[in-house]
């Protein structure tokens, strides 16, 4: 196993911030300027066969649809528009036909998001790595930089909100099957209603953690109040991970003209809590420190 | 191994060409528009352990530096500037400071270039994989929609030119330690004295096909003009690839403006041979076919 924790906070700072990079590390894209006031979005994820989806419960195509998707959770967690994509794939062991699936299952729901697949590269991983498949898929987005949303944008106050609902990701085949809050993402960001957001692929507890320490504030989290997944449990919904809804904090003054604006074609917000001065992620009861036992900063 | 060549001719047609899209598959990079006669340049590359470099040879830094450097040819390539990488990294077996190290060698020959490593992902390869490294990555160019250079443009009675030397990059370390033409590239491209681009990555006779086919020319080349890298035979020069030089055409009546104007620290120009009407790479001496016996279409 690779010390991905140690790697990452020895490497990070070696990564750009400031002139042309108006959003650096730690949100869920980085934002670059390209002029008129537009940002260009950028992200990369990938796939690993056997790490991040089992060959035997998850088809070729769904990987690769769940590999395109996973990014375009990343371009609506900041509020942008997705319009391109870069593939890398490398394999070995694998028929051509099942290299296909994976490629077209990407292209296929590329199609559906309105994303150009453009490019990218394709090669032959060694003979000694056995049956073994490793994807890369990188995301390039717009947003106006007046309505990019990050992570450090909640103020103490802010009523805390996610999309759909939570938990149980894996044994439902949401991890598979769900829909990138792309239209939600938009909506919010573009009508100003957000005032921070990000997307939950590693559990409530542990993104809403990232969010307060970004915005230094602390989450007090009403657990009655979670949506939850069929068959989720309340302690699924907060540390399942793999939900790809939206986390974000709004101003209590701007909640009723979302309620009375959000249109109802799009997955349903639901408050689950609330912003205040202070560290950490808490429940709302009994003041119950969500993040106890939890390993934070999860490379997923 | 995998059937790349069957894979990428089924997959191709899936890319996108057309509307935003300038340039679509089969040049070095990508290119799409984002307004005011910018292209945004975009291309990705893997480099995998034991396929693209041999671990015992060239270290991890010296891996990482190419991989970008690599990247930075097909930048060079288009007549663009290099701007922003996301870096996509792999592996299983490898200790955390031999992964730093290759991180490291990608931000430090960043640096270099004036690229800005912006983000990217981290992930563990199943132990069943053995020792193993997968990294790709992703650049972010510009250049000017009225500046940019294609394969395509080649004329019949355009020369036919290198920058640099060619042949023996494997044992010269040269294939380790080249220095990606970006600014040659740019000027080429800003002077509009050439008419076609590429870089030469899978040796003078094969990308010369491709150039020659994009463009619906045939190139005779003058075997004993041929610049020689130190050791190199002329066989070597037309196949051994990896010489990541620029590989361009050039109307016959710019040829002595750019004699005069350019600059003296740039990679010295030569001319090879020319651009006729015709398909195919032929010896100009005797008409002999240099593509004979040779695989063609080698997917890098």
């Amino acid at each position: 196993m690779l010390d991905e924790l140690k790697i990452l906070y020895s490497f990070l700072p070696r990564l750009t911030c400031g002139g042309d990079v108006a959003v650096g590390p730690g949100d869920d894209c980085a934002a670059v300027r390209i002029g008129d006031g537009v940002l260009l979005l950028l992200a990369a994820d990938q796939l690993i066969e056997a790490v991040h989806y089992d060959p035997a419960l998850v088809s070729s195509a769904e990987a690769g649809a769940k590999l395109l998707k996973r990014n375009l959770s990343d371009i609506a967690a900041m509020g942008g528009f997705a319009r391109f994509a870069l593939v890398s794939y490398a394999a070995n062991g694998k028929p051509s036909d099942e290299v296909l699936n994976f490629l077209n299952g990407i292209a296929d729901e590329a199609e559906r998001w309105h994303v150009q697949v453009i490019g990218g590269d394709l090669a032959a991983m060694p003979v000694t790595c056995g049956v073994a498949t490793v994807a890369s898929l990188s995301i390039v987005g717009t947003v106006e930089e007046s309505c990019i949303l990050r992570r450090s944008g909640a103020s103490s106050g802010d009523l805390l909100c996610v999309t759909g609902s939570l938990g149980n990701s894996y044994a439902s085949g949401h991890h598979v099957s769900f829909l990138p809050r792309l239209a939600e993402g938009r909506f919010l960001a573009e009508h100003h209603y957000a005032s921070a957001m990000m997307d939950i692929s590693d559990g409530l507890v542990l993104d809403a953690e990232r969010m307060g320490r970004a915005s230094q504030v602390e989450f007090v989290i009403d657990l009655d109040a979670l949506p939850l997944r069929d068959g989720a449990t309340v302690e699924g919904a907060l540390t399942d991970g793999e939900d790809y809804e939206l986390l974000f904090t709004i101003p209590k003054e701007k909640y009723a003209a979302l309620l009375k604006e959000y249109p109802d074609q799009l997955a349903p917000v639901t408050v689950i809590g609330r912003a205040e001065k202070g560290a950490g992620v808490w429940d709302s009861e009994c003041r119950r420190d969500l993040l106890k036992g939890k390993k934070i900063g999860y490379v997923h």
